[in-house]
């Protein structure tokens, strides 16, 4: 389905990561949207089971067998596993990805992980800050004078994020893939961002 | 299990809620702890598959029926289905923690569900603003001047929060449950809600 956003899990995935982007995904402020733009899948090496770094369990909805070729963007989800032989598997489809022009977001240790296969050479770009790109990148990573110190980077079809990003992540990917007019994702990531009791008092301050 | 932490999950629950604290009570900066204090469980309507907002599927340790009597905390998570007749059956749940004194937590819609059935009147609380305590509430709901507009608010055994409230939630339960050091939890605190960028600048600006 070429409307499907594919998450990426491996064992040991951080919890939080995915969830606010996903949630804004399948979910207006009040509700589960009845005709959402795109529709999230989880994705892992088998259709096994994956287990978070909470110890939840999440069942996939494909293997990286059973992945669809075609979809709309491709999410790798930070944790502890990407540079297990599970982590080797998903380069060539990071490389299917780029190739095709398709969305593809790298949070945490998955944005390491890309340094690492040299997919951050022709992108501006962040991660878990500069010392740990080029320790996992080594003679890979080339591209130290594109690193940018933010919380997310957004170049072209590539949004990377260090692990406390994960708001910034989701609205820099939520901008690429047009998912609301852009005011709105502003408000859903500043309510999240300040939270519910900040906003309420610079309303009154600013009525 | 004693140290056991059950985080109660119905269908739309969301995703984003559970995610900080089930992640520092399982891990430290670094990794999976190999010696938790607690161990993380999940505790839903049936042993079947719950599906959260984003429509991400996690299996459930534990049904209502096959939950242990003994465990450390009872974590009520937020979402669209604190209305229904699975959440009726939680009621009981909640009123035997409460008797047995352990640590109640609940977050967002949980917290409205908390005021629906009197749960609220006798502590200080938060949730998703006092209106909409009050509606959920009803005759039910006697505490108004004890709602405190904040984002969470713990009292004894019971932690409150709106649904932006995620990090301030897991910050009050894990200084209730005592996980790691104050200074530790203030730190994880602060990193996630600042982010890694911000407090690389301030150590910077602050040697």
């Amino acid at each position: 389905m070429k409307n499907e956003i594919l998450y990426v899990l491996l064992n040991e995935y951080a919890d939080h990561e995915p969830a606010f982007l996903a949630a804004a995904i399948n979910c207006d402020e009040r509700a589960i949207r009845t005709n959402p733009k795109y529709i999230n899948k989880v994705v892992a090496p088998t259709l096994g089971e994956v287990r978070s770094c909470s110890g939840f369990r999440t069942v996939p909805d494909y293997s990286f067998d059973s992945m669809p070729e075609e979809y709309a963007a491709l999410i790798l989800i930070g944790g502890y596993q990407w540079m297990s032989e599970d982590a080797e598997r998903v380069v060539p489809i990071v490389k299917c990805a780029i190739e095709k022009g398709i969305a593809v977001g790298a949070i945490c240790n998955a944005a390491s992980f890309l340094a690492r296969h040299g997919f951050l050479n022709s992108v501006k770009h962040t991660g878990n800050g500069l010392e740990q790109l080029k320790l996992w990148g080594g003679e890979n990573y080339t591209n130290e004078s594109g690193y940018v110190h933010e919380q997310a980077v957004r170049d072209g079809c590539m949004v990377t994020a260090n692990g406390s990003g994960y708001l910034e992540f989701a609205k820099e990917l939520l901008l690429l893939l047009e998912n609301d007019p852009p005011e709105y994702i502003e408000m859903f990531y500043r309510f999240q961002k300040e939270g519910f009791v900040k906003m309420c008092q610079s309303q009154n301050e600013h009525p």
